[in-house]
């Protein structure tokens, strides 16, 4: 792990000025202590003679007069976040004390840390590696149970872990392959080469499983992808509403604070699920947009579970044929059917007896049993029905929140260095099935293990770096 | 000072969960030492017996997987805001986190605190007046130096030790009054009428000067009020903008954060000043709509600064009548009138002289030096001459900036008090004038100290401080 030695001292606040009670601005680097000590007048004792894991009470003067009165925690080198010297200055939340508190340090001869530089310092510094820093920002974003584990186990180290021991065993391989290379003109095999194909079929099982579980992953993180299909004016905006609002009072109900409104993702019962719009679909009696119904069926076919909703007060002749479009459109091998029966406020659910008859019909015809389609009755207006969908979805997406011990890939620059070192692997196999030299091989051993381990940064470029920290938040 | 035990420990957030890097939650009362074992696991040695001021590393399990690490700063009763047991727990900023461990401190027993509740506790428990808790609010929501300022002298309690010595001098004129009427048959006067006398005028004029600083405090606080008054379309709205834009800019380069836009609330120089919209004056050749006009004038004369907007393209016949109307509301003891030339960057300013001229004319009607008048020639569109603006509205408000010593009533609440405080003086002075008996003399002494006692919250009622501390934010 290299070891990079920071120059100078950063700070930034930790928490966003001006909201809740409470500031929290961060200094780290060589002279944090010093420079707090400068900054804070405590009544007795400096700073930097005081011990790690402590609190010190001060003043801060701005311009001659009393600025606010704070509380510094004390973090000694190696033992903090970025591993370095490194303060937190609690302060009253005005965005007023900690501008001038950010200028004073400022004038001190600190800088203004760039966003995620107190993790990028903690991952030059030997804390984390690559993908655990890259969790930290998961973990603060993660919005529910599913989520928070998979990344929390991440930062941890779980998924490092693993990356590593595949990483020696391929190195173990790559070393036994040059030492053959070495001896070459006494062309012994110091590595079996049954023995070496069947340990190299494990490793990219192995990459496979990972890059497999991208899917997954992906859906926990970002949320499950859910496609309301349906005709015009059935009632999908209505549906998104009800499941909206009541997510929404829960989510108050909890953190008595208001929060930024993502329209499209919603929490049930620790999952995400996220919303994807398909307004488009017309009743066949309208003319049909060839590019507007592409563009729905696109979508449809990201969902992992599509909800198709019928509107029980139309004839089966003005339902039928859309219902047979999204029928037809469903991947039922990755993709989960619901069929919504909706305005069950003023229609009775068994009038529209010859439009489930068609779909049972339809479904056979694509060898699928109609027991493993769900059909729920609902009023999207009163929200009758709305909890059963609410407690299916959370149903169908409980594999998401087990945790099996295996581990998930929630990252695209993981899955796509997992992808590029599965080919590579590949390329290794074949070339040795074929007798290919070794030192081929062991070229393509060798850039295995290169994307495996870029994604910990064993090697990292600053560009890389510098993409992966700047999605970080300031003073993070 | 009343000393009251609470018996439950209380929990809230301190920063607003899901933002920033770093989420701190607050927890005070008997029990808080104790609930953040249960909740935490440290590796050596517990919370309750960490000394106060320190720092612990530990790690939360919920429901049998680790949810977060944290640092817990610990505070021992009574060296700590509330002046109970306190702990102030440092996780990641996830809003899942913060809730998952605000859900188990409320499985152990805690309460969930209202708004205000811990500094409320700090008021109870006698760390803090109730002038003093209500200036937390306002150092936290101070937006400039000068509102900063007054909060924090206010907050560090330099007005309550004026109301003390206040206080103090009245009680010694009342037990002096009292005393004489234990010796009423005798007919002695303990206290000196005309001293008495002396002393009461003195007590009121300083009543008075704090009643008559409401107007400055409550400008420095919630911002000097700025009328920009004029006809329809003189670019009224576009100086607003090329006001903002620039104080936006401001701000947004040293926080490096977007916030919350209060679109008629800005900063200059470390004052606020507060816009307040006047449209509605119309051209005189357009129907006058009664209402709309009265409206109009009355936020003129809500201002401590107006500002006549002129736009040089329009002749004196349609200029002139509305700008009459402007000089002859403006109440020139207690206001100010600028007089914007606006557009010229398309006209010369010398171009509408009549229109001047006719101005100078109004003010010598009323008595007015047209030197005591600022004419600003600007344009809104390009921003030329809009600094000019900037420079002089701060230059007329400096005297908001200087620390003079005098303090600043800031708060409609200190100034009623101070109100009902004069009125009982004034009864007092009249009485004694009177040669009333002592005793209803001492009665409404009685009244004035309850009154600026209620100021500090010598005496308060639940209802009181339910008001009070309904206004501050969750974890404050």
């Amino acid at each position: 792990m290299m070891q990079i030695h920071n120059e100078d001292t950063i700070f930034a606040p930790a928490t966003i000025p001006g909201t809740g009670a409470i500031s929290i601005i961060r200094v780290s680097g060589p002279q944090a202590l010093e420079f707090s000590d400068r900054l804070i007048s405590c009544r007795k004792g400096s700073i930097a003679e005081s011990k790690g894991y402590t609190l010190k009470f001060g003043t801060i003067e701005y311009d001659g007069s009393l600025l606010d009165e704070v509380i510094v925690s004390i973090f000694r080198a190696p033992h903090s976040y970025t591993g370095e010297d490194s303060v937190e200055i609690s302060c009253h939340a005005s965005s007023y004390i900690v501008s001038c508190i950010m200028e004073l340090l400022h004038r001190l001869g600190a800088r203004a840390a760039g966003p995620g530089e107190f993790t990028q310092r903690a991952f030059l510094n030997g804390k984390m590696d690559l993908a655990q820093a890259e969790a930290v920002a998961d973990v603060i974003s993660s919005q529910g149970k599913a989520a928070h584990n998979v990344a929390f186990k991440q930062m941890k180290g779980g998924f490092s872990a693993e990356l590593r021991t595949m990483r020696e065993e391929l190195l173990e391989i790559v070393s036994l392959m040059e030492l053959e290379l070495d001896f070459s003109e006494e062309d012994v095999e110091f590595a079996d080469r049954s023995r070496l194909d069947s340990l190299l079929q494990q490793i990219t099982d192995h990459v496979s499983r990972l890059i497999d579980s991208f899917r997954l992953g992906n859906a926990i993180k970002n949320g499950v992808p859910v496609a309301i299909a349906g005709a015009t004016n059935t009632g999908k905006s209505t549906l998104l509403n009800a499941l909206l609002g009541e997510e929404r009072a829960i989510v108050s109900d909890i953190h008595g604070t208001t929060r930024d409104t993502i329209e499209e993702v919603f929490n049930i019962d620790g999952i995400l699920f996220r919303f994807i719009d398909t307004a488009g679909l017309r009743d066949t009696t309208e003319v049909v947009e060839k590019i507007g119904i592409e563009r729905t069926f696109r979508k449809i076919s990201e969902a992992s579970i599509v909800l198709a909703m019928i509107d029980l007060t139309r004839d089966f002749e003005t339902t039928s044929e859309t219902v047979k479009e999204i029928v037809e459109k469903v991947d039922f091998s990755t993709q989960k059917l619901v069929i919504l029966l909706n305005k069950t406020d003023i229609c009775e659910v068994n009038k529209n007896v010859s439009t489930l008859n068609f779909i049972v019909s339809l479904l056979e015809n694509k060898g699928i049993s109609k027991e493993s389609i769900a059909v729920i009755p609902i009023s999207a207006k009163t929200g009758e029905g709305v909890n059963d969908l609410r407690k299916h979805l959370a149903e169908t997406q409980t594999d998401l929140l087990g945790d099996n011990g295996t581990t998930l890939v929630t990252n695209q620059r993981h899955a796509q260095a997992l992808t590029d070192a599965r080919t590579s692997l590949l390329r290794v196999r074949e070339g040795l099935a074929l007798g290919l030299p070794t030192d081929l091989a062991s070229q393509d051993i060798r850039e295995t293990i290169y994307h495996i381990g870029s994604i910990v940064g064993e090697i990292s470029t600053d560009e890389v770096l510098g993409n992966i920290f700047a999605n970080f938040c300031i003073g993070k």
